[in-house]
């Protein structure tokens, strides 16, 4: 983390006003941005500090859709039953949604990209270069593959999990991972992060012993790392996806409640059993 | 509030999935919407049940975008204060953030919807119909402004405030409302809430007696108002937008931190009085 | 809500400290507070801005433990869920779970306080006086039921509910009311807004031509009023108390969780039912 | 974490209920513990599952008024700037302030019960025995010192900090850290944490080449610890304490609000600078 900057005001590079115009991120916000770049565009813009170029804003804009929803996660019902006890404050039931997203469920995207990350610094200090990014071939692919294969091995040796491998439901292949790959293949965003990731796809069954699918979440990590964002901030996107996906069913809750019958389950099957701490 | 519906499972017409595909809104997640749908086009769709036409989305998207950031606000500052403490948890950095987006700030969204879509009821339940959404002209003007004579008379007879008219700033005009109207009017979505936000607009002053101007959160909520979209979920939106601006402060604050120097500006200022309660 | 107040200071009665000491509530913290003052009775003060007496601080205290907990509450369900989700931020599971208490689950304790308080209110402007608190006797009951049955009167004839009668489960008489009231007349604090409650439980059959409880959140929204709690602070206490009740989950659902299989449980019974909005 | 019992039910030791009782902790409710035990008591058996004795309740309630409040710390003011932008929901004020109970101030309580542990588990496994925590004698404070060098060493070779060590404000000694320390040894609980504690605070400038205080967090944790409180559940206490000191400023806030003036003195000083990233 930087250094406080010394001296009286506070600086920002994004929203400033005054009594005739809006800026936002250097521009004018009426003049230049509205109806001129989409929600997710502005939100790359927001975190990286640069305007994506539209191959990036595409990309970007894949990931978060991956990541927007996955029907009844425990995020989502506790968004549920919040807005069932507290109708009247819509924002207190998203917070308790996005509550959720730390190092279980959503940390898949954020793990994968540090573990990435380091896996690429790491490479680079020991042999100088990384392998190539252009578009292919068995060649390029070995030279992955071996990068890929230090990264593994330390995992295994440090008795850690590879994040982004394996599924509980999708165990033959998440069906995310291809296209957000060939997406960023279209956009020629196929960077490092995401070469690494697939080179783990390959070779990790002769180091682990078994063979799993990289996931859709880890896929997202490694597309988001090659875009430019610095692990820390992974979660942020896969937040924002989320709130999306929360406020699809919060509205769906208004129209057709479930959070009543969910928490009637729960108490009816109540057990009474003395506490075993102490 | 719709009734619990019987039975056994819990219904969701968002996402589902099986070992082979994810399903999303009834689609297939993978080769149907990623890299197909925009984020924004997500958003609307997951919220409102069905998919957007393309005019809708560019005015939605301009809407988030309107409302995605303000610089230094209280969701701002007490995200930044809330990640000084606990930068290991990204999630309730953003959730205290959002937990501002109550009745005061993000309200004027809900709020101006609210109050346009409550006095249309009142106009069709009087008239019979509402003047029409063509292109315009004097008459068709007139009529609207008679709608909102009666409502804004209503209001004042109420004791009660305008929602979407004046701004702490933007005191001869916010910059957003024109623009926001322009791009309605180019999608053709210029539906009756955002023709009676414009009528507001020319009649208030001789009810009120000082002319205040419509602001850009106000006009955003008709706006969505006029895409069909409930008052009780329009704060979502505000507070989907505002998760995006939240991320971008979290961003700044890790690389130009603002947030310590926040804390001992005010720390240092304390000063003792005996409490006056009691 | 009070004006803001003019000048560079921020004034606090709460805690302050320099290099040699701590003060809180203007005392000495280390030599006057710790190990000379209960939890509950600095809750009191930190909130009242005066020191309660030791009559008060048992009234007090008992409100915390009967609103402490009530099991598989949707508040609890959401903070176990988010437990599982974010096992590594306890902040968030208990945030989440303290964001339930709103109007509906919570909210009884603070909606009974501000019935009351604004039935005392109306009382004195119409009668110019309140009916005594002494040790009672049935001239006295008498006019508290006068007094009642206005307040109940108004409610029914603007067609709402009264808020603190009635239990979901406790239909017969909700355990917690009699020994509430109980306690509080042993301290001497069984003051206008119980005795008015009590005049409620009287009165309500004959108006409302059914016989309802006086449930427990209500009696202790009573006996915070009487306490010279305002209504707006209430939700507060109900807050803290359940704060203690959210920290025995958390601490049951590292030991024994539960919250996996709730999710498994959901998750399974899902069911794909198209979109009914739009 | 344990496994997830099988089986149809959801066991919970807490708060259960049919028509005619409520029980809690195995407890009648109403007749067991209402006027019986104070918050704080019944705090500590919510979490441990355990009634504790007289003496531990009084340092457990030590401890909670020690946490409580210290003034306008970034929790405070985040809490006080949500509810000046959502002030209808003092819930959603409430648990913004609890998010920025993480790693950084609230987390030395944890962190110091968690090194203590483990430098006790470490010592028991090298030694077979720990020292005693009888009245002392300076043949057991040696043993205890001896312990201590090992312990702060192990943190010195690892480069950490040693948890619990140094006060940005308190630079000459936490005035806490006596109170709670001599409070322990009134009740008899001043046991192995605590011991372990206080030799750290004699051995560790010979290891480090500087003195610093014991800081009253860290001896909170540590007394918390010989409690017999696990190190992941002290974080829980910490944020219990700082609700009432929160809602201590919710309420202040109420009456004497600052939060506007924090928020127009940030804004003010608000300096537009492009933004450094990319």
């Amino acid at each position: 983390m930087a250094e406080e900057q010394q001296g009286d005001g506070y600086p920002t590079g994004l929203g400033t006003s005054d009594a005739d115009s809006i800026r936002l991120l250097g521009k004018d916000l009426a003049a230049d941005l509205l109806g001129r770049v989409s929600f997710g565009e502005l939100a790359f813009w927001l975190v990286a500090g640069r305007r994506p170029e539209p191959g990036e804003t595409r990309v970007f804009e894949a990931v978060l859709v991956a990541l927007a929803d996955h029907g009844f996660t425990p995020t989502a019902i506790a968004a549920r039953l919040t807005y069932l006890s507290a109708p009247d404050a819509l924002q207190g039931a998203l917070a308790a949604g996005l509550l959720g997203g730390g190092s279980r469920f959503l940390g898949v995207t954020e793990d994968t990209g540090r573990f990435l990350a380091g896996a690429l610094a790491e490479a680079e200090r020991e042999h100088g270069a990384l392998p190539g990014t252009s578009a292919g071939g068995a060649d390029e692919d070995a030279r992955w593959d071996a990068v890929a294969r230090e990264a593994v091995g330390r995992q295994r040796a440090a008795g850690q999990l590879v994040p982004g491998l394996g599924h509980p439901v999708h165990k033959q292949g998440d069906p995310r991972t291809p296209v957000i790959l060939r997406i960023a293949e279209e956009e020629g965003r196929r960077g490092p992060h995401l070469r690494l990731f697939e080179a783990v796809g390959r070779v990790h069954p002769e180091i682990l012993g078994r063979s799993l699918p990289l996931n859709g979440a880890g896929v997202c990590g490694a597309a988001l790392a090659d875009l430019g964002f610095h692990p820390e901030i992974l979660r942020g996107f896969a937040l924002l996806a989320r709130t999306a996906g929360l406020l699809g069913h919060l509205a769906e809750e208004r129209e057709r409640p479930v959070a009543g019958r969910i928490y009637n389950a729960v108490d009816r099957a109540a057990v009474y059993v003395p506490p075993s701490r102490g």
